[in-house]
Order: C-alpha cells, then sequence, then structure tokens
C-alpha cells in the first residue's frame, strides 16, 4: 500500500490537522534551505506527545513504512530530507517544544528535543546559567536536531561539541519502544553508554524525543583579541602558550589569512583591518570567565606580550569594548560569505590533528595551488578544535561554472590529504545524504562492518532516514 | 577439545614463555585483590603487541575459546576475573606498556592498553601537561582497564570521567579484527562514535589495545578547604555559590558526616579536626588553576566569605601549606578505611542528581536507621558529581556477622531510593560479575533488550568476558 494511503492511520493517532497532506503545508519541510535537496513526502506528521511518536513509529514499524525524522530543518547535509522517491515519510519534533525541568544548583536542564536553541540558550540564562552550544542557525535550529548531529559550534574549545552536553536522552525506537534513558547523572557506569549511539546518529536509529543536558556557570567577563602572525606555526605556538596559560578560560581561538581579511574589508559592510600594518595570519582569541574574580584581560596581556617576547606575535590588538568585540567576531563570521562577492568557492569542512594544522595547511595550500594555478585558498577557522574550514575561491577573471566544475576532483586532493593526516572531512556537520558516497572510501571495512550491524540490531526493518549515513 | 589443549596453538602465536600455564605463574591473575573472586583458567595469555593480540582472538574465534581480558587487575566488581568453572581464558595485556606518541601542543597522547595509570601521568608531565585521570589504584591499574571500566576517581567534577579523555581507541574484534579508530581529532562527525560502546564496556565488545587522550595544562596553583556545615542541604548550596564562581577552577567538591570524621581522628594516625568546634556536616574545597594568574586563593576565601554572611557555613579552614592540603584529603581518603575499626560495614556506590543529594542522604539516613536500630550511616563522597559512598557501620556493640547477614535487604532498600530518585546504583565501578543480577532489576527491558542486541552484534559467538555485565 502507497504510504498515503496511511494517512487516516497516522490521523487516528495524532489528529489530521497535525497530518499535513497539501503541498503547501508540505513544501518548508522538504525543501533544504539553500536549496541543495528538494525532497518529496506524502505526508507531514507533527505529533504532540513521546506517546504519539511511539504509537506513529509502531505504525510506521507494522506496516514497513519509512520515516525521516526531522527538527528546524537546518541541517548542512540534507539528513533531514526525505529522497526524492517520495517513499519516505517527514515525522517533524517541532511541536514538542517544552522545558521540562530546570535545575540550577545541579547544573542540569531537560528539553523536549524539538525545544529551538536560541530558547533554551534563554532559559538557562534566565536561571543565571550557560548552555554554551551557539551556532549560526541557533534562533530556528531544535535541540534534537543538534544532538542528531553532534553540533560543534563557536564554543567547542572550552565545552565540548554537543555529545559532551549531553546527560541523557528519551529516544523513540524503530519500532515503537521508548527508551527512558533521560537522567540527569554525572556518574552512571551500568553497562553500555546507549546515548552516544544516538548523539551524532542522524536518526537513523532512533527518534530523540527529549534531553537531559549540562548547564554551566554563565560568563560573567569577556575579552578578545586579534593577533597578527607570520605564519600557521605560530599560531599553533600562540594557541599552545593561550591554552596553557588560560586552560578552561579560553573560550575560542580562530584562524584567518591575511586574503580573508582583504575580502571583509572589501566586502563587509565598515569593516576595518584590527591592526596597523597587513599580517599573513591571524588569530582571534577570546577568553570569559563565569567569575568576577578571574582577571581576565590582565591574562590575556600577559599571553600576548609572552607570546611578543618570543618572536611568535608580530602585533595584537586587544578590543577596548563589547562592540568591539563584536567587530572582530564579526570579520571572523564574515569569511564564508564575502568570498562569494570573489566568485566561486570550492569549500570542505575538515580536521586533523591540532598540533598538525600547520603542516596539514602548508600542504594542502601548495597542493590546490598547482592543480589550480591562481586559486586562490582561503583556509579558516577553530584552529583550537583542529576545525578548517578549507575554501578555495577560484582565480580572479576565471570562469565560475567552469572553476566549480573541478569541486569533486579538488575535494578529493583536499580529502586526500586529510586523511594522510589522520583527519575528517566531516568535522561539524555530519554525513546525512551530501557525504554518504564518501563514507566507504573514508572509513575501513571494519568500521563500516560495525556500523552496520548496530543499525541493522537497532533498526532491523531499514525504516528509519534510510536515505542518509549508511 | 578442552581449553587446557590450546596452549600450543596460543603458544605458536605468542611463544611458549608468554602462555602461563603454572599455577602460580597464574595465581596472581585469577585472584581478586581483596579476595572477593577466585577465578579459574587454563592458561594466561601475555601478547607483546596488537598484531599479536589479533591473531590470539581470531584462534579464540575459530575454536569458540572464551576471553578475559584483564589489565592492572585492580577491578572492584570482578570483570577481569574468570570464572570458577574454567572454562574462559585470562589475556593479559601488561606488557603492551609503551607510550606511542605525545604532542604537547595538540594536548594529545597516544598509549598503549597496558600502560599504568601513574605512568601515564608522569609522561604527561615531563611535557609540561596534566593527565586529570587519579586513583587509589594508579600505581597499578591500567590505562585499558580504566578506560572499560569508565572509571570515575577524583578529578571528575572538572574533568570528566575517563570516557570524556578518550579521543580515539584501537580494539581487537572477537573475531579477530583490529578496528584502528586512534584519531586524536577533537572533532569527527563521521558516524556512530563506535569508540563510545567500548568505553565502560567492560572488555564483553572488543578488547582495547591503544588509546589517544586528552591532555590539560598542568596546574599550577592549588588550594583548599575544609568548611563545617549544619546538613546536606547547606553543602548543596555551598557547592552551587562555589561553582558559580570558580567554575572549572573548582576542581573537588567532597562531603562527610561528623562521624566520618570522629572515626577518622579516632583511628587515623596523626589525624586532627580541621575546625574548632563539632559540626554535622563537613566539605572538602578544592581550586586548581593551569594558571599563575588566577588568584586562586583570594576567590576560596570570596567564595566562602560570602557563603558564610548567607549563614551557609557554620566555619572553615584553609589549608596554609601544602602538607594541610594533604592532611585534608588525609581525612577524605580516609573514610573508607576507618570505618574498619568500627565493625562491619555495608557499602554503596551510587549517584542521584546533583541538585537531589540533600533529598536523598535525608531519606535514605532514615530509612536505614529504621531497618537497622543503631546502625551508623556514613555516606560521604563527591557530592559534586553526585556520587555518594552510602556505607553504614554496624550499631555499637553488634555482632558483626549478623549485621552483615542482612547486606542483600538493606542494600534492597538503599537501592530502591536511589532508583526513585533516577540515580545509578553503580557510579563509578561497574557491573562486572558483583552487580551482574542486579541489572535486571534496575534497566528497563527496553534497554536491556537494545544492550543484548548490540552485544550479540559485535560478538556473536559471545566468547568475550561471558561471565560479566550481561
Amino acid at each position: 500500500m502507497e504510504p498515503s494511503h496511511h494517512a487516516a492511520g497516522f490521523a487516528a493517532i495524532i489528529g489530521e490537522a497535525h497530518v499535513l497532506t497539501s503541498p503547501e503545508d508540505k513544501a518548508p519541510y522538504l525543501r533544504e534551505w539553500r536549496d541543495k535537496y528538494q525532497g518529496r513526502s506524502s505526508m507531514v506528521l507533527r505529533p504532540g506527545s513521546t506517546a504519539q511518536v511511539s504509537a506513529l513509529m509502531r505504525y510506521a514499524y507494522n506496516h514497513g513504512l519509512r520515516i525521516v525524522p526531522q527538527g528546524g530543518n537546518t541541517g548542512l547535509v540534507g539528513a533531514q530530507i526525505p529522497l526524492e522517491t517520495g517513499e519516505e515519510i517527514v515525522l517533524s519534533l517541532s511541536r514538542m517544544n517544552s522545558v521540562r525541568a530546570i535545575d540550577p544548583d545541579g547544573f542540569t536542564i531537560t528539553v523536549d528535543s524539538g525545544v529551538v536553541l536560541e530558547t533554551l540558550q534563554q532559559e538557562a540564562e534566565k536561571a543565571d546559567r550557560l548552555f554554551p552550544l551557539a551556532l549560526g542557525s541557533q534562533g530556528s535550529c531544535q535541540i534534537g536536531g543538534n544532538i542528531s548531529t553532534n553540533a560543534g559550534g563557536t564554543a567547542v574549545l572550552a565545552y565540548g561539541n554537543t555529545r559532551d552536553l549531553v546527560l541523557g536522552l528519551e529516544v523513540v525506537l524503530p519500532n515503537g519502544d521508548v527508551w527512558d534513558g533521560l537522567k540527569t547523572l554525572r556518574k552512571d557506569n551500568t553497562g553500555y553508554d546507549l546515548k552516544q549511539l544516538f548523539i551524532g546518529g542522524e536518526g537513523t536509529l532512533g527518534i530523540i524525543t527529549a534531553a537531559a543536558l549540562k548547564l554551566f556557570p554563565r560568563p560573567k567577563k569577556l575579552e578578545a583579541a586579534f593577533a597578527g602572525l607570520q605564519d600557521p606555526h605560530a599560531a599553533l605556538k600562540l594557541f599552545s602558550m593561550a591554552k596553557a596559560q588560560a586552560g578552561p578560560v579560553l573560550t575560542g581561538f580562530e584562524l584567518m589569512p591575511r586574503i580573508g581579511m582583504e575580502f571583509c574589508v572589501a566586502h563587509l559592510d565598515g569593516a576595518r583591518d584590527p591592526l596597523q600594518t597587513p599580517h599573513q595570519w591571524y588569530a582571534l582569541l577570546e577568553l570569559s570567565s563565569g567569575s568576577e574574580a578571574f582577571p581576565v584581560h590582565d591574562l590575556l596581556e600577559a599571553v600576548l606580550s609572552e607570546a611578543f617576547d618570543a618572536g611568535i606575535v608580530e602585533d595584537a590588538a586587544i578590543a577596548q569594548s563589547m562592540n568591539q568585540v563584536s567587530d572582530f567576531w564579526r570579520i571572523r563570521h564574515g569569511m564564508s560569505e564575502v568570498q562569494k562577492k570573489e566568485g566561486g568557492s570550492i569549500k570542505h569542512d575538515v580536521s586533523v590533528p591540532v598540533g598538525r594544522i600547520p603542516e596539514f595547511l602548508d600542504r594542502t595550500i601548495a597542493a590546490v595551488r598547482e592543480f589550480v594555478p591562481g586559486c586562490r585558498p582561503v583556509p579558516f577557522g577553530h584552529l583550537g578544535d583542529g576545525n578548517i574550514h578549507f575554501n578555495i575561491s577560484q582565480p580572479i577573471g576565471a570562469d565560475r561554472d567552469s572553476y566549480l566544475a573541478k569541486w569533486d576532483e579538488m575535494s578529493a586532493l583536499v580529502h586526500g590529504i586529510v586523511l594522510e593526516f589522520g583527519g575528517s572531512i566531516s568535522a561539524e556537520h555530519g554525513i546525512g545524504r551530501m557525504k554518504r558516497d564518501l563514507l566507504a572510501e573514508v572509513k575501513s571495512p571494519v568500521e563500516l562492518d560495525m556500523m552496520r550491524k548496530i543499525k541493522a540490531a537497532l533498526d532491523p526493518k531499514g525504516i528509519l532516514n534510510p536515505g542518509s549515513m549508511l
């Protein structure tokens, strides 16, 4: 029986109003926000409770219907979009958006998976606490999706990836069973840590319906500085010095090349070079502390002067106001956008061991320049996490389309070096539909076999997000 | 064919000298250090490389032989000891004890799984870095065993459990396949995070042969204080204040009752009450920082005076020297030992949500007192982790054996309350052989079913540590 014939069966569980079948109603759930993916689905299901998700999945399981869970639909690899075949049914968690509990003294919060990240941040702040996950899409992405992608963002250096923020999960399994793993414990050694399979699982093993999360003291002090550097080797030394001195107070360390700075000054309204003279590379340092007692400013000055005396830093500027802090971050966040003004750009979200970033950049910059003479590498990103957005702008005056036609070859080149360095071809964004074919190339047969066995063990009928990852 | 007949087959792989068959040679590997478990094994295998572990497992898999991996043999639940049936063969990782690589700038170290924890700590210190895992048995326990138990210890509050310190693993699977997941990446979202299954897996899914681990800046400053408190509610408030103020610089927060202090003063050589007058409860706070610039002492004073003004702390003493810091910790670490001098003690390693510790202690203390009038509860431990060692000393003058005969009933009572509070009956030590029967009582059928499916998927013949956990 066609999936569409089951609309009544699903409506009996969640009500007709929450089974979207008209093209207009379904449209927002089927389109990837950058138009990279346009899926088809006979209907969109919008359950309002864990019990309803359970009943929907039991029905889907019994009828062998394929389900694609969806949060805020902000993912970057298409894992939230059904295939064009129309055989998959979208299940949206958007209606499940309550904060279930908050414990400021215990530094935990428990929420439905449909809660928008920004709402979660605000709820924590109301309790004088910090939920550190921060992303460009935080105004619309949902925590369930963040967990299913193990989202990274700009606070990973001090607080870790989303995985590190999760204490417990409530998950509906493919057969409709509800796993109550919603614990707020800091320590629990009673068997396999099952939640880890669903974190970063891209909705292929179960549907996350709620999460217990860690909270932290809210930062009371924040400072930032721009440092001019000769090369990434100096940047690594500066990072090492800063982390040794500031430890967990070092909450940001971002690397940018001169050409990226020039693009920003040229194309970003009101952006100014924070330093007097040009430097080949730049590092943006951020220090923050929940403690009024911590002399964050003095520490930042101490780190920079130590680095200056050691000949590591050529020049540096400390932000004199929160406005200037924002200006500094605006340059960093503008890096991707400004490249659009310079023609076509071939992009990679990769990571390598932090200590090998300089070597990796030397090798890769030379390799892509040899592959496409005149191309302009603009590698930037979270040096402290070993995570570089290795983007390469087209040669000046080159034809955009014929340059972009080289994307796959260029990526094969970059990814090849990444693998040589024991790196990852998807540091933050996941596999989804975009990098599914690459997975077999980058994983060993042993690892792929383990992944498939786990998928088969927990989703024997293969009905959960079959188009993604595996 | 009896396992013993395979000695030659194994010797062909690792050499006769490394297949221990004589009772004297085997003895140290078969005896649990507190004599709780005395196992039998036809031989003890001591491979010297990952390739040898792989060949041994392939042989064992082909012949359906059962293997119990063993590290330093310091586990507290018997997971490292073979059953009395003699059908299992011990595989010791002790000979695999090399440091493979260290990257101070990238804050990572990669080691064989047989490296002793203390050696690992020392290697990190040589590079001016900290490996924070710290345990009573650190002089003999091995990192592979620490990872397989997801060990806790005294630094969890600031640095997390062992799980949080692992970046990558190399694992030999039951069929002998080697999974190379030995990455030192901070970010990698390419599929299921398989290493999480082996961390805390108690050697039931694979044999960890090497690990890539996180390093941290080495603490340059350390301060400690004893605070006298009226009750655990005040202790929780003090913890909340201290964490909000000090954040990651708060590296220890331990709770102790008055009776524990009295036991220490009475039975611990040279132990003195750090405060002038008696208090019903005590908290031991430790603050440490890798940064010379951090005013740790001032901050500790600020926290205590804020708490004093709020009427939370009755009295407090800050250690005036590193010797006094050690004296303070000696009292905390003596808590378990001194109870031996007070007759029989029934012990529990449990955790509940941090914010519910006071309520949990009120309920449980009252319940055990009602169950055994005159019994003396001595609950102490890592309040900041929600982890309490709920030990109960016998009534004064009671018969030791008849008191200890109540162990199971008493534990059922305590564990019942733990579960009501959404807690864990094994916060740090794992399940192993000791709590195997309890697992079915504390886990839902859904969770047990998932665990069994994963075990069956990765160890279809059930040859890895079949006596433990599941």
